[in-house]
């Protein structure tokens, strides 16, 4: 039994990491901090939750009693509190963008914020930095879009199958976060579907390092947001280099990627994956493989950008820290319908 | 260990039985059965659901290999096979509205069929009846909206509190099942609020049957389509026959009545239940206890229709059966948002 | 060709209006003024109306050019501003609640605002106040709710047919207005509903106001926020006192009180109105008319919040003060799907 | 005042042409035909339009007394009745694919039908197609993805930018029509994105032979369902060839080609295309406009699919077709929110 900590608990992916780590059996949860809700009851701000005796805290971050610290801070907060926390002999998994970066620069340029704090840390995507993790202080969690992205197009970079590709995602409107705003206002969302921050989300240079790392690949990036609650479908666009690979080439090549991976399901032959397959829960679904009469593959992946995006994730980082089973806490299925 | 098997376990029900089933630490599921999808892997069916060798068989109810069988069947379909799959020594929940009536010619009235095997039953409430659903054969699990229906009104019943409840309930559309309609087709229900069977649902002699064991109160059903997945919100409007009532003094009533029931919470002063506090989980949330300057109290329940008003309560129907822990499979939270 | 303006039209009821005068032939729209958006075009509020050169001014009440002003401002500020317009000569139609009631304290008690200008105006709900409108200075455009519920129970109270009446109303979104909150952010209406002021709404008194006018009859009244844009769809229960009246002669009642009027569609027997067969109309369906064993009378409504219940009201009241035909500019039907 | 009829007015297009029709000051409806609707009042099948005395009727395509005919009929239908009407004298907008392409062998492969009448029509896309049209008998309405589709990227086309195309289109339920099934279930749509015939949508050879005609561009096209009753937003991806191109010279290009077309905005620098401007009208937004690092261009578009899609289109055909205002009837702004 590990005591968890949780800082900046009353957003969306504190809730989720509430609402899985209440039924996780190696964990107990120390403290949940929040600035905004100090003693408040966590069913007053996560009603689902209806738990007994747990409260928000205002905490400083060096006196949390915790083996594992989540920050589920914003970008730039994390940078502030992360070193106190590691001081205190704890381990951190930031669920912000401050640690996903290896070049600090381009950190900078793209959150506009100067980095004060550059500390070596894991980028948690278990596919990839299982090995890492498990010796890791501090776990990187990545972006809910690269998650879904890295994933979907991992094996391409790998192999060197293409040299562009074109990510466009769908997400759900929980990746806003929880405060209110005229983009995020029901009667604004609801039965529309709207492109935003076309060329210049963060998320895009998240991806390109990542799928840079294994070819000269180069990633173009447009997010919308469509009315659905939870949910990332990014649909991958690319040309392949060489027109006599075949869809069933692909799909073997990606099972054979992820053959040990339990969170990564690579669907059968004419299997298209669907947000409602994977509602609320840590699976990643990849398929479709289909190629075009002009050589354009497409490839698609589904996941809950809360739990496999982010809170999911960080707790399957932590699992593998920690030496637990890796699905500890995290083997429930998707909602469907 | 035990052995189940579910009989029709392509629809939502059955598919919620499996879902939920797969994370039972007590259980193993010996056969699902479907006649259309006989000899189809799950997934499927159930794409949300990839778990290893799970098939459709297409078997007779007598040759199942199990100790507890949900029988997740159309009303008419159960009374056709249970008698049979009780001969073979299991025990059966069965989740039509076949064994819910203590009286024949109701059922008969309501669903517009002939009976023709009756047999006693436990109605599987168990806020009211779990000691008889320890010892019984042969469980009814309640409709959905008697589920929310009932725990919102049982004390007001119980305490001769009122003499007529007007129920007017909005469901979400997962509570028409999963074969296709006009009335269930995506344009047709998006943004929309369709009053249905307004006078006419057969839920409500369900309703009326539990609610007047207590008293002579006189239930009064309206159901409506929202535009939501899953979920049922029930508004109960009653007058109070005795106006000195207070909100503190019926919270008070409410909480001893269900005070060791694991899956009711009743909301505190203020609260109002929500359907996003309670998808996904088998919890029912109780609250509001209203009462307005013309004696009319109001009370407010929320399920989910598919865990708590069917698949959900059938396995803690099982779990009481079995001596199990009540809340074993069962205890995770509701996805929020 | 009158010269209208609209004061506040950055809201919904402002943008409404702006959609429905742009095509109306009789109408031109001399000014259209926002504080907040002062030289703005109007297309980068109201996406939708890209018609060239209007642009929102911050102009004072009195400084107008026009024969009718559209107060579209909250409530507590028209009464500021409804004074000084009149004294210009120009009449007034005011979408707030600060005109709509003949005791002032019920305002002051459920407004929780001192009334500083009280001034005469006529309730406009076009369906009763008809004769009276074509003669009015000062016009208060009725509420949402009370525009659905009124016309559902107004010949049940002209003819003393009830004693009681329960008003369970489901509201789409828009009707909390463009501002956003908690409450209306995405995540939290999606997938769910959400009772509330459950006994304490302000559009309370004033449908009290209007049916009182005929019986004693008692009215309660509870909302809910359901996950849809536009539309309000009002169940209305009550117990008959002379249970020999039939569905058909309540249908008789209702077809012969609202025969002249052109926006008020009696359906059919077994015809339940829907939110989707009025979406961006200024129709009011009223239907439903059954009776159940109990002795309770279900009476249906459907309108769009935005028209029939703001902004197309409004217009029709302009369209019976100018003496145009009632139903110029607001022709178009519901979109349907 | 010309006569006009609608052939198959039972489905989605059908209800749009009338409802739109209802209000067109230069047309009378002499005929809506429904073999399965024969004698039904229309209000049964499309509750919105309550208009007196309008009735389906099962009429044989020669009898129909009527100068302009809409045949509202499925593919493979139509082909076998426009010959046909056209006898009569009538002229014929055909909603269906039959008529749409150049080269009879393309539609025969795609649609996987024998085309057993060939006739000479003009592609009804006004902003390409208006001269043509003015002298047609027989006008084929196009697809409702190429009309997203092909205004977006027609000035690409012509100004030879870019030799790929991707177009990932996302669309609301009711272009699938308003016959039932699994697809179309609410509880499969909602809270959802499905991408399907991902690379094999018949769209998609229609897009390619417009765009075709003016360079050798190649077109891919994948579609999705998104959560969303009306409209279609397509997000197009190329990559252009000369890297001196700037969005401002982008946009100017745009407003060129498009300056006389009443049905086309093209959106100011910043602004994103949006479905729930167009809602319900008969406007095409197009916009964006924005190139990223690796000289991707993005532009979006945005249209209701059942109105500038397919039956808004149509009677902007026939309004050509006729002579009269080419904004008859069509003139109403999209309803926002």
């Amino acid at each position: 039994m590990i005591k968890v900590a949780i800082i900046g608990a009353s957003g969306y992916t504190g809730g989720e990491l509430i609402r899985l780590l209440e039924n996780h059996e190696k964990v107990e949860i120390s403290a949940v901090t929040s600035r905004k809700y100090a003693n408040v009851p966590i069913y007053k701000v996560h009603p689902n939750i209806r738990t007994d005796g747990l409260v928000f805290k205002d905490l400083k971050p060096n006196s949390l009693d915790a083996d594992i610290v989540f920050t589920a801070t914003p970008h730039g907060a994390s940078m502030n509190i992360v070193p106190e926390i590691l001081e205190t002999g704890a381990k951190v998994i930031d669920l912000s963008g401050d640690y996903r970066f290896k070049d600090i620069a381009t950190y900078e340029k793209w959150y506009d914020l100067e980095h004060t704090s550059p500390l070596k840390a894991v980028y948690g995507l278990p596919e990839i930095y299982k090995q890492d993790i498990k010796k890791a202080n501090l776990v990187a969690n990545p972006g809910c879009f690269p998650t879904g992205a890295i994933l979907a197009n991992l094996p391409l970079s790998k192999e060197k199958l293409v040299e562009r590709i074109i990510i466009d995602s769908k997400t759900g409107i929980s990746g806003g976060g929880a405060t209110p705003s005229e983009v995020f206002h029901y009667p604004n969302c609801s039965d529309n579907v709207s492109p935003y921050k076309v060329t210049s989300h963060r998320h895009m240079p998240e991806i390109q390092q990542e799928l840079g790392l294994y070819s000269n690949v180069k990633v173009s990036f447009t997010p919308h947001l469509v009315p659905v609650i939870r949910g990332i479908l990014t649909t991958s666009h690319s040309f392949l280099e060489d027109d006599s690979i075949s869809s069933e080439k692909l799909i073997k090549i990606y099972k054979k990627q992820y053959q040990d991976e339990i969170f990564v399901k690579i669907l059968e032959d004419g299997e298209i994956p669907q947000l409602n397959s994977v509602r609320g829960s840590n699976f990643a679904h990849i398929g479709c493989f289909e190629i075009d009469e002009n050589g354009r593959l497409v490839i698609i992946s589904a996941i809950d950008n809360l739990v496999k995006g982010a809170s999911g994730q960080a707790i399957h980082n932590m699992n593998i820290l920690c030496g637990f089973k890796e699905e500890e806490g995290l083997n429930n299925y998707g909602l469907h319908p």
